[in-house]
């Protein structure tokens, strides 16, 4: 099962790539633009993280949920943090987060039992 | 102009008062779990207040954004940190998210003129 | 305040004989596969009315909240068993659902009012 | 194929269970509040599933769509009953729905023949 | 009734003029995107304002709506074709569009009694 | 990896068949509307393809979005002009598109590598 985690991080790599090679500039320039909304600013990049993260448990995608997990954990958010994290986006979002929920707790301890 | 946010709080207050007359338990029950999730915990309530900000933007409410605005300025965030709040909303919900950014944009700035 | 409703009641009839106008097939016929779709069959037509109403609210569209309110109070739908339905909603919609549970409690409140 | 609703079931208990784990308080009165608002009040439980097939449709979350097609079926639907929510949710939330209408039969017609 | 959408214009160039002033650059790198997107390229500028027009409908954004029934108009699509553009939209959105399909064809008259 | 199209292809034909077999007036009739939006009016039907894509890419359905990369493909649009569309959507939609256009890109390579 620990291997869903990787698979994406492959496959999101793989298409990246294929996507940087279609060369559309304005799809470069968008994901230029993306990398860089969660660089240090006024914020500083690991809140930024956490705030990729809430917007993504509220829109309900799995890939950016994982994606943003596994930022999170790099950034040293710890795990009663990212609760915390999940708590207001199942508030705000409701019950139809919740297999979204399911996931993102499933995906945390993959990536923290990878690390260990 | 600057009375479309007073007008809004007068309403929000008013009708929060009339849905807790109606007595419903398990709506009362979701109000009461909304207001503790962005009271300090494993996070603070002031990354809290950031991160519904964020949610209310890429979900594309204005009330909410409003009600989220007030929250964020009255726990200190400055101007340049709200707008790279923003910026992360913009990136993550698309050009979409527009009309709501100059909703918010225009909220800031009235809510900030009020306390001068 | 009471003319809220009445005023969207009347945008509405206004605007759907232009849209009948326009005389587009695909338009007309989508028309009539809504109406037909809360009409009495294998559920009865008050029971369509509350999905109605329900649906609008996850999908936080206040006019159709309108006109479901107004269609399930003269089904004979009772304020508590509406504010049941608000409350399930609720729950799988989420906070970013409360400003429309406002809207539609003031709305329900006004129809209740009007027919006294 | 009819594992599909089996794993669905044993991956829901399974990271349920997990959350519980997790312990913390917002989620676990969440979840509360989730179970507490399909319970018979002024509506009853009946109906209120109903509501939630209809809202996990037109937000287009399978998995919530499984959940409440086993709620409903053990409630005493009838497919022609089913059939016509599922109606209501295509005409209201558009082809959009249409993946997720042909999830939700397969679902029905799974759980259908599990119980012969 | 003609001044919504002069009041939208009128606003739109408000706040747009004074996010620009904010001076944060992903912001402003994200309106140039925007803007580049409809230009010409392997699709002409015609055709992607109707694609803007189509995602502002299914995405239930009355201000993108007007932005795009606008550019449309200018980009010389006639009544007919932005007819058929709003019936792919309501088809594809369900009937939770229609309250912007109202907003759209009074935006689209309005715009063109202007232009008489 | 080829196959994902094809078992999407094979599982979309034996659903749509059992849906109609269902026998749905409502349903039946919806799918008939669906299939007529597309065909040729005021705008061409290759247009129209173009509207569904988009559509499907910024409301995020992986099953809408090959089915409508088929049909443009058929339609004889190129890859420029799909690229064209997706950054389209791209920038209407923001960065929660991503996966979406990851799906999408892999779609269309798939596709075009059947044709050869």
């Amino acid at each position: 099962m620990a291997d869903r985690l990787a698979q994406f991080e492959d496959y999101r790599h793989l298409m990246n790539a294929r996507i940087d090679q279609i060369d559309h500039l304005g799809i470069k320039r968008f994901f230029n633009l993306d990398t860089k909304a969660y660089e240090d600013g006024a914020l500083d990049a690991r809140t930024k993280e956490l705030m990729g993260l809430v917007a993504s448990l509220v829109l309900r995608c799995n890939d950016c949920i994982d994606y943003h997990i596994i930022q999170c954990v790099d950034a040293g958010w710890s795990d009663e943090e990212l609760y915390d994290t999940f708590n207001v986006a199942l508030v705000v979002g409701g019950s139809i987060v919740i297999p979204h929920l399911r996931h993102a707790v499933e995906s945390l301890d993959m990536y923290r039992s990878r690390k260990e």
